[in-house]
């Protein structure tokens, strides 16, 4: 594999070259297999950096209870038989599968539409390309893409029975059992010429249970076909060229004489428009036959967004770790500007917020300080969904909202842009947007957008037990109160500020002062709607969709108060208290189970736990555990993330930990915690430097003993984004011992 | 003209011999002017009977404050330029216009794509068939239509430059002025060869607010074009076969040269799913290139539903009244079996309910009567909708639900099918979407589906003034809640009964005694959610959508509880005063105004109020009463509608009144008024007959003296749909006074 040598070599190259030359390609870093197994769900085959065309194998493998099906990404390490390529997908989901549409698939001899699966051998994955060899047709394929275009390039055997066959209404099936499985509407094939086919696949439901969403393709082959056919419900038509879509699944067969490793080449251009458009998708983007080309023009594009971030370590496997885990942050949502087939605007559409629960802690503030473009047009393609489609979402898929997790997080995507200076945003507008989750119940479409049970919320203060998630939506309404506040008074609506402010705090309301779990009393609580607490449940009982917690359980929600942690300290009791039922969370950390325990570290609800001892004056308990953590659950292996990537949520956790700065998001706030890096290098969008330096920093020096923010001494464990934003230093000098660094002086919070 | 002359003498054949043949053609006494004028915004062109595609003329009039746009229907009497013929409308509707897509218009020489309307003549509108000749570019238009495809035909005189453009992106631009306009999302067009053409329109919002539909076309074209353009944005592109959607009008020019009197056909497929499924259509439909085939086919269609009733009358305007009432009656909704783009379902599929509130009255139960299965695959339909898209409609049209009137009256076609034994409908999965109706708000979404103040009314018992439309809503909610307590009973749902039975008196809880007008003491009066009567209004304040009370005032809403007359009678103070309030509310009935007066005969809140002195004991002033309105406000001329038809309600309502019975929609009632026919004759779905017979009727001899119901007396003025479904017959004896017939045993109330 000749072009697989160029690539390790130049990987190796740019390792040596790396100290000398920052800001060069960084791409050889990525590893796609990483989060692959293990539940990661990670996307592994070839796409731009938001890109519409996720081009990757489908894979069948066996889930319990649904029999053999595929994985939400398509792929699966364990998976026996390879189906094919199709072009749209998500990375790092749970829940029913989405999307899987207009596959491919090379074949030799006679082809069977009900059972053409094949095992598979010599599979790559690399940034921007991958290729595997199907052992029961003994082709070759590799796959690259750019933003709207699939490239095959089928390299056959010696055959007077080659073939590709194109199956249009084919989508991952995921999530039978539990109601979430996509459903078929219809598709569609044509055969305009021996190299030119057109089609559609239009699906409904799926994991946010939405309307129906229409992926259209047109395909130019290099070589023409010998002959063709059309098939529908399985049955083939020979010679027919066209299978007009009446609800059932369609395709087409393109048949070729081949000699050995002679090589087809496809084209499969994408839209949610129409095929027309992505007819014009392919002359804008892929003018060439060039794969090769092609395929390093997307390794170009990658390397152009990796390379804006350097880190120096001697620690090979630390910055493959990193750099994986940048790419996994940048593989959603999807642009899909110029694709909305709903309405029409000169704003950006993005679409595939799966979901902005997951992405708002830490994936949405890496995009602000690194491409902070990106999160404007990004925050402006919310706003608009808001003016066209009611509701910002706080998850999105196939063109529809749904479901809400928690909350409408998306108001601290706008409260995150506007502390943090963001320009070119219409907050006014996207005030209202906020008002509106706060204000108007969505009814029957609690699932879909706004605020689950805001009516109960606003009238007695929590949200009742009559609504499902009752617990957790309480505490996450009081955050993303809280980001309304403080745009409001950024936009000087003095009442709305003091109302959202007020309305932060209502996670007291679920205090249960008489609740008591190993020797800590006091737990946010699920509370009926006349006022009675919840009696069907434990401490650690780990909650569902459908119950009090999401995710998580009422010992880890009981600390996720975001807003207010000196509050929270106060709850518990005081400092001490509180640092020890930290200390009890994270006691058995080596001992977890996804699911169980005090601490869940592949859930978004303990993501900021770790960071709770800052405010406590213990920064240097952060450092460490942080470590520890990243230590017993990330690695370079195909499992090496822990549970679903969730749209990069955990990547982009991983990556500023990695950094040694964590953001309190929706504040304009940067927790310092403890770098991997001797030396980190962002060049940010107005093209200014964020250098975070760690002198001394090596595997024992993990503990901060001094710190220089701008050349000045910084004392406390944080900073704001606005000291940062117009170029920075961050100057920190390790040490083997914890020190009284950052002790004093803890990050903001609402009671001050 | 030979072909008009055809028909001429056909229908007056007809007429000589129609008493001695019934259920022969009956479709010459359809006039589809009727209604065209005076806001009535019925639809002119040829289609069939629920038709998809509804071909007809685009003519540009004057709206006050929106300056030149087009009616609801793209028809307009007085409009001044005619643009051209587009192939789905929507018949007798008001609000934001919808629809009006993909438009074809013949031309000779330059054209000018901005300005290309020209003035008409020589204009024919019959069943199945639309002519007129455009004066600026001297082509001959006909027109005619299949359920899927519209049938043109262009004589076109002597010209180097004949054309024909095709707009595929226009739309009915109606409603600028009230927020309702319809909006372009994009359009596509591609010339596939010299003969064929396909392309879309995709559009939202308009009258229901609705989200993006798409209209798919395929077009052939009999004679191949000499040379051909395509157009974007008002630029022409000259050879140029293609334009893809990137979110502007898009279109096509076809050249021809032409002899004097050369005609070019064109067949236009359409279809809500894709080019391909429209393409297929007209393969199904329309094989032949006949056109005089064509139109004789959709006029013998026409004739198999409208001879289903045959009526005997010496007063030939009398029978163009009623048959014209009947065609307009089976204009929508609209079956789009086969057509749905949103979900898979074995179920068949119809849209443009446009609003069951408007409809449910008359409209349906005129189906039910005579077209029973057709009626059944509606309500299927509906439960259909409920199924996979939430909530049954109020309204829908272009594949999105809204926008609720009322209440959510389809539980009245449910209650409807069921009381009068339907069957086919799967009523369980009925009941469950009634349910729906009556318990889950549907929050943000009140105008989209659902109830509107649904969570006050069932706390309260009453919608209280936070809502819009809160008094009328309530009295609406009550009569759907007594639907589904009648089909809770049917199905053994004896709690369920005693529940919503007892939720239909909730009217009472807005029954303010002490407001008192004109000497009557007692209205249904908004009242706010802490228990204060509204102030701001007076009792023949007439209410808008966002006012207290939909489409009529509070006098008028008072005496609208169908489901419970002899409570109301009782809450009027009895019978003498209801009576003396029923006088007074008709007393100035030829000075009506739309929008004023204590009886709007033009909406429908007072549809049957007419009615009420049955429930009196006055029935003969009933018959007096109805005749006179008839007289007043409905006539063979175009403006021969009072106000919009309102998808044919006002319609049915006429055809009800001139055959002298009137449903009680919901009940397995119908009240006998006053037969304008000697004779009218159903032949039902199940082949049986229903004959109502008015011996010695006459204009003078109006008032019933006696009648017998399948030959046993019949003292009181209603019977059940179940005595005559198998058969029946109703025979009345006229006279010129009234009598004592039917003063006794008035008609059912829930309080009996």
């Amino acid at each position: 594999m000749v072009k697989i040598t160029v690539y390790v070599i130049s990987c190796f190259l740019f390792t040596v070259l790396s100290y000398a030359k920052p800001f060069q390609n960084t791409s050889c870093y990525v590893d796609p297999y990483i989060g692959s197994d293990n539940g990661g769900n990670v996307f592994v085959g070839p796409c731009v950096p938001f890109g519409m065309v996720k081009l990757g194998p489908d894979i069948r493998e066996f889930h319990e209870g649904e029999g053999y099906h595929h994985s939400n990404s398509g792929y699966s390490v364990a998976g026996d038989l390879l189906y094919g390529f199709s072009h749209v997908h998500v990375s790092g989901t749970g829940g029913g599968g989405k999307y899987g549409n207009i596959l491919m698939a090379p074949f030799t001899g006679d082809f069977n539409t009900k059972d053409y699966g094949s095992s598979r051998s010599d599979e790559v994955a690399q940034v921007g390309y991958y290729a595997v060899t199907s052992s029961k047709y003994k082709v070759r394929s590799e796959l690259t893409a750019t933003h709207s275009v699939g490239f095959h390039q089928y390299t056959f055997p010696a055959s007077d029975k080659s073939g590709i066959f194109i199956d249009a209404g084919h989508f991952i099936v995921q999530g039978v059992s539990y109601g979430e499985a996509q459903q078929l509407v219809g598709s569609e094939i044509r055969i305009i010429s021996p190299t030119e086919i057109e089609g559609y696949s239009r699906v409904r439901w799926g994991w946010n249970a939405g309307a129906a969403y229409t992926v259209y393709f047109h395909a130019v082959f290099d070589t023409p076909a010998v002959s063709f056919s059309t098939w529908k419900k399985d049955i083939i038509h020979t010679g027919s060229s066209e299978e007009f879509d009446s609800g059932e699944k369609t395709g087409a067969l393109f048949y070729y004489k081949t000699t050995d490793k002679q090589a087809v080449k496809v084209k499969v251009g994408i839209s949610f428009v129409s095929s027309a458009k992505a007819k014009n998708n392919i002359q804008k983007e892929l003018a060439s036959w060039d794969f090769q080309q092609a395929r390093q023009a997307t390794v170009d594009t990658w390397n152009g967004y990796l390379s804006r971030i350097n880190v120096e370590s001697k620690d090979e496997n630390l910055k493959k770790l990193f750099y994986t885990g940048i790419y996994h942050s940048l593989l959603m949502p999807t642009n899909r500007t110029g694709e909305n087939p709903l309405w029409k605007s000169d704003a950006p559409y993005y679409d595939d917020f799966y979901a902005i629960w997951d992405t708002y802690r830490t994936l949405h503030p890496l995009l602000t300080l690194v491409w902070e473009k990106r999160q404007v047009d990004i925050v402006n393609s919310l706003v608009d969904i808001y003016k066209f489609d009611k509701y910002m979402p706080d998850a999105r898929s196939g063109n529809d909202n749904g479901r809400t997790q928690g909350s409408s997080n998306c108001d601290i995507l706008i409260a995150d842009a506007f502390v943090k200076g963001l320009t070119g945003i219409d907050y006014e507008t996207a005030f209202k947007a906020m008002i509106k989750n706060a204000e108007v119940s969505p009814g029957d479409n609690e699932r879909k957008e706004g605020r689950i049970g805001i009516r109960d919320y606003n009238t007695i203060g929590y949200v009742s037990t009559n609504h499902e998630r009752s617990a957790s939506c309480t505490i996450e309404h009081g955050n993303c109160d809280w980001a309304i506040a403080q745009v409001a008074q950024g936009l000087g609506k003095i009442t709305d500020f003091e109302k959202y402010k007020n309305r932060a705090g209502n996670w007291q309301n679920l205090w249960n002062a008489e609740k008591s779990h190993k020797g800590f009393n006091g737990f946010i609580w699920p509370k009926s709607f006349d006022g009675k607490w919840a009696t069907d449940l434990e401490v650690t009982t780990f909650g569902s969709w459908e119950g009090y917690y999401y995710e998580s359980n009422p010992w880890e929600y009981s600390l996720s108060v975001p807003q207010d942690v000196k509050k929270l300290i106060e709850k518990c009791g005081g400092k001490d208290k509180f640092i020890a039922r930290l200390d009890t969370t994270f006691k058995s950390i080596n001992e977890n189970v996804w699911g169980s325990g005090l601490y869940n570290v592949s859930n978004e609800p303990g993501f900021m736990s770790p960071m709770l001892y800052i405010w406590a004056g213990q920064p240097y308990k952060t450092a460490s555990l942080v470590r520890r953590i990243i230590e017993l659950n990330y690695n370079t292996g195909k499992g090496g993330i822990p549970g679903n990537d969730d749209s990069g949520a955990m990547s982009s956790w991983l990556a500023f930990q990695l950094m040694g700065i964590y953001p309190n998001a929706g504040q304009n706030v940067y927790l310092i915690t403890s770098p991997h890096f001797s030396k980190t290098t962002i060049k940010m969008d107005n093209n200014q430097l964020f250098e975070i330096t760690a002198k001394n920093q090596s595997a024992k020096n993990i503990y901060i003993q001094s710190a220089l923010l701008n050349g000045k001494p910084l004392e406390q464990a944080w900073f704001k984004h606005t000291d940062i934003k117009e170029g920075g230093k961050l100057e920190l000098v390790m040490g083997t011992k914890p020190s009284k660094w950052g002790t004093s002086n803890p990050p903001p919070s609402i009671s001050e």
